[in-house]
């Protein structure tokens, strides 16, 4: 994979597609996952863990909520990795993330990742070039892990907005009282950083790329939902799963 | 490191070693490792990871006991790994071991470990060659992991019994009233595959040798307890750990 570069790629969906049509197969997918998580379920041979990493207000709980929300929540987890708490920093940096990593059967979710330990801590030189390398071979060697001893599929999202529109929505937490409390002063001053956190971006898709990230244009929520749902569709359907019958 | 070959390991001390010297040395390595402990914990940089591993009857509860049952329990964690759980079984084979690591400060001690689902497992050929080999790739990554990214240094102990040996402690079994809760039949089937295991046992110590097993003599209890007790208080000293003084 050659590396990418995000202010190459569109943060909105192509300009000739039309909107109502691509809703409508959003939610025919919707109703497909819903049967192939019950498919999972009941054969229990391949897990999914969805990876979904993105700036402030690029939508990720919006995705959880509509995409991955819509599934039987008996056999999707979602787990949000905020700052590591005391604890966890004693451990090394993916022992946080083993313990949710999804049972055979189950869709795991996870709202921020590992992925923080070589994007924020980067960003902010709490992590230097040496020890960020590092950690991409030692998630690179995890993810094998997952991959090859639990059948676990791993989907990783980018979420791309443009940054007028992470602006926008930002400025947005700070009137809409249902999103007031999502708002954070210091995510403006995050928003400054944006250069190097795509520098830090672009260097995690290059050298995580087991499997590739998927980036996906988020300016437009319906866009970004069709690409979501559209993606774990088709993975699950590349299984090939089967009910398993009566026990014996 | 050239392969080992267990056959031609001697299982009892040196024939001119001082028994009543060797116990002597032991007891002031005790004493060194309750202060040893004490300064790891403290300073809380370091962790250390005991795994040991043995043929039943080896003696493994003893060691733990009398060695590292010696120093102050809140820094000392024991777990044992028995066959796992059906929910352990429904994720990777390291699932159940990461959460278990020790955190910085901490001694954790595995009683038998990740080390076997490539030895049980293949005796009984529950597990084929090929998917061992992809577990001891795995095994490597995760211990560099631990290594690599929580300064935890790893000791791995074989308490290396002759064949004659363990038969008289399994036999043991039937007939102290103190260890007949130990006692499974099974255990005298599992010796009847000797072989095999020892055969598993070497390719482990070939390909998993980072660090390098150390195989510990074992058909005498003062012998074995003299070398765990040396080879933990030899890594804790050159450590050069220090006390931190007052918290800023």
């Amino acid at each position: 994979m050659s590396k990418i570069k995000l202010s190459a790629l569109d943060t909105r969906a192509p300009k000739d597609l039309d909107k109502t049509a691509t809703k409508e197969k959003t939610a025919s997918y919707l109703e497909e996952l819903d049967e192939l998580q019950n498919l999972l379920f009941a054969e229990g041979k391949h897990s999914i863990l969805v990876v979904i990493q993105g700036m402030d207000g690029s939508g990720k709980d919006g995705v959880i909520r509509n995409v991955l929300g819509n599934m039987n929540p008996q056999g999707v987890a979602v787990q949000s990795y905020k700052a590591p708490t005391e604890k966890e920093l004693s451990h090394d940096f993916l022992w946080r993330i083993h313990q949710h990593t999804p049972a055979r059967g189950m869709i795991q979710v996870f709202n921020r990742s590992h992925y923080e330990d070589i994007l924020v801590t980067r960003v902010h030189k709490w992590c230097d070039d040496e020890t960020a390398r590092k950690r991409m071979d030692a998630i690179n060697d995890f993810e094998k892990l997952l991959q090859q001893h639990n059948n676990t599929h791993i989907l990783k999202f980018y979420l791309h907005v443009s940054p007028e529109e992470q602006h926008e929505r930002l400025s947005e937490r700070m009137k809409d009282p249902a999103k007031m409390w999502k708002y954070n002063e210091k995510d403006f001053a995050e928003a400054k950083l944006w250069d190097e956190y795509m520098e830090m971006y672009e260097e995690c898709f290059e050298k995580c790329n087991q499997p590739e990230w998927i980036i996906v244009p988020a300016d437009q929520n319906w866009y970004k939902e069709y690409v979501i749902a559209k993606a774990l569709r088709d993975l699950m359907k590349e299984l090939n799963m089967q009910f398993p019958g009566l026990k014996k």
